[in-house]
């Protein structure tokens, strides 16, 4: 059964999401359609792209992920698709695969991409707004059928790239950054717990407040301590247990977490 | 496959559209279910049958969609199920049909409608609250298993009728109106662009702004700058580039557009 | 078609619920999967009991429900399954299916419990932070191919259990509790209807308001009406036609509502 996943920042208010899953059924019937997010910011490339990034490797080899945030729509921003890895993007060329990519190139996994100029593959009339809809879910509902990615564009190497912050090294530990909140307010930062020799003798400094050591999950503290721990994707993190680490420290995306060796 | 789409305002939080889901999945259970939305705002009809009437046209022929917004539920009003050109409906007898029902009149398509008055598609007992579960889900549910519509009920011809709004000419042009504000703060009128000989020589009048000229897509000006487009469904739309037009101008449905021809 | 449902406080912004599925269908490509609410308050195990207690038997006899509200993930809180009546769940072991459980014993209906403790069924690596991706996810799909319940962990006999609140008797009638507040706004309470023997004849009293009888449904009385009547699941609701009576009284779980026969 083919697999489709959806990342926009369409909401789910107004139809669209259900307008996309509707293109695609009616190119390829048998498709299982999942939801990644659809509350990314409005026209937020970098948040979409950070969300995708860790939810695409959960899904099985061979799914096709429609990725749409696009400020860009209706000008000459290209439509793209590409493989990484086991996997198949659709989406604007505005950066969104950045973090996939980084990673795909890190460990010599396929990399391809193509420009999507086989307007056969669209719907027949493309709006000047809503590019989801008119090119990207219909060439992934093509994708879903086997048809392959060489025949639904043209090859390109010079995808649009995002610039991703990265953690610094600096006297005695790392200078790493937030990179994502998340709904219960933890802080995922750009630092892997991997380049941490020891995590239980740290000192977290973050936003003023300084936390000792690494814990292994939430319920090793009482609710309401602030924690850092491992995040399930195995960057360090500063949460509060059964609280808001962004409301305690008012921290937003792009704020600095600064992790010592003791 | 049988495609059944969901349209509601019974919100996310609850766990109703879920019962939705299972209730037609123990009666049909190869059905795909798209939700269209379930956050029309509740007991709004107008939005409901507006959000419908936009997403409805792009699922495949022969979809089956569900739309419940009803504050008469329990009371004397009908359950109603109907065939509108290639596509089946499923909804209490409110006027949610209204706009795809005047569109499916105009342009000669088959319309049909049943009131929905043989228990034995219902589940077996019925609330006086949820005929969302009780009598639409299970209806829509037989129909995707290929009952004839006119098994479910029986036919009649007077569904209620919401009135819409429609644009009115004025000298050197129209008189428009918001019709839906989404989730960006674009604002649909309810004027198709198709009524402007020369889309490039108008001048748009909203909330004492001035707009002059419609542009092809959003990217073609800068960000903050307030726009007339054609959108999506090829209607006027008033929006504010990478911003909320409906915030900046603090617009909201019903709001007048002029719109006049240079 | 095995069909898998979702209730989590994992919110609709993260890609959470997106990656169970990708986990899902990595497992059993099959499965239809229903998302019956992710917006359970963060951490509050009650109101996903509730919520899943609603939902769950009107899905499918086999059906696999998942739920994870889960503060004490990454602690010695046990991961586990259950079968209870002719539906498989798969939670943390921290009372989320109490309600689910007490009915299953009223009714005298099959009633088994398994530790997973067999860690072949979960993800090869997992997190201290996220169970859901790593353990429930693959178990459900797991169970979904046709897996025993036995064979994914160990009978256990002694899950945790919540303090549901019950309705008292008082002189005249009932002293019963709100126990959930809808997206409407609606007061459901713990209170069966079946308790009450004559519905037209009873006072309901809540925070200090007096309502005359129990009406069949919202349309029975004008916009605005406070009004008391039985609600989709068959317990005794306040509420506020075409408005919210949550906002009106102020309520709020755990606020009393007394029915006394007139």
């Amino acid at each position: 059964v083919p697999v489709i996943s959806l990342t926009t920042d369409f909401g789910l208010q107004d139809g669209f999401v259900g307008v996309l899953k509707g293109v695609i059924w009616g190119i390829c019937p048998a498709a299982h359609i999942a939801d990644i997010t659809h509350l990314v910011a409005p026209q937020n490339v970098m948040e979409g792209a950070l969300t995708l990034w860790r939810a695409a490797p959960f899904f099985p080899a061979g799914s096709i992920h429609v990725a749409v945030v696009d400020p860009g729509v209706g000008t000459k921003r290209r439509p793209i698709a590409a493989r990484l890895g086991s996997q198949l993007y659709v989406v604007p060329d505005n950066g969104l695969l950045t973090p996939l990519l980084e990673e795909a190139e890190k460990a010599g996994a396929p990399v391809e991409f193509v420009h999507l100029d086989k307007s056969q593959f669209w719907r027949p009339d493309v709006s000047h707004t809503f590019h989801g809809r008119d090119i990207f879910a219909p060439v992934a509902a093509h994708l879903a059928n086997g048809v392959p990615l060489i025949e639904v564009g043209t090859p390109i190497s010079n995808p649009v790239r995002l610039a991703l912050s990265c953690p610094e090294l600096i006297p005695g530990g790392w200078r790493a950054h937030v990179r994502m909140v998340d709904v219960f307010g933890n802080l995922a930062t750009d630092l892997p717990a991997a380049q941490i020799p020891d995590l239980g003798a740290v000192s977290v400094r973050a936003l003023g407040r300084e936390i000792d050591g690494i814990v292994p999950s939430y319920g090793h503290r009482q609710p309401g301590a602030l924690v850092a721990l491992v995040d399930s994707e195995n960057y360090v993190e500063v949460a509060v247990v059964n609280g808001s680490a962004a409301k305690v420290l008012g921290a937003k995306v792009g704020d600095v977490v600064e992790i010592i060796q003791k």
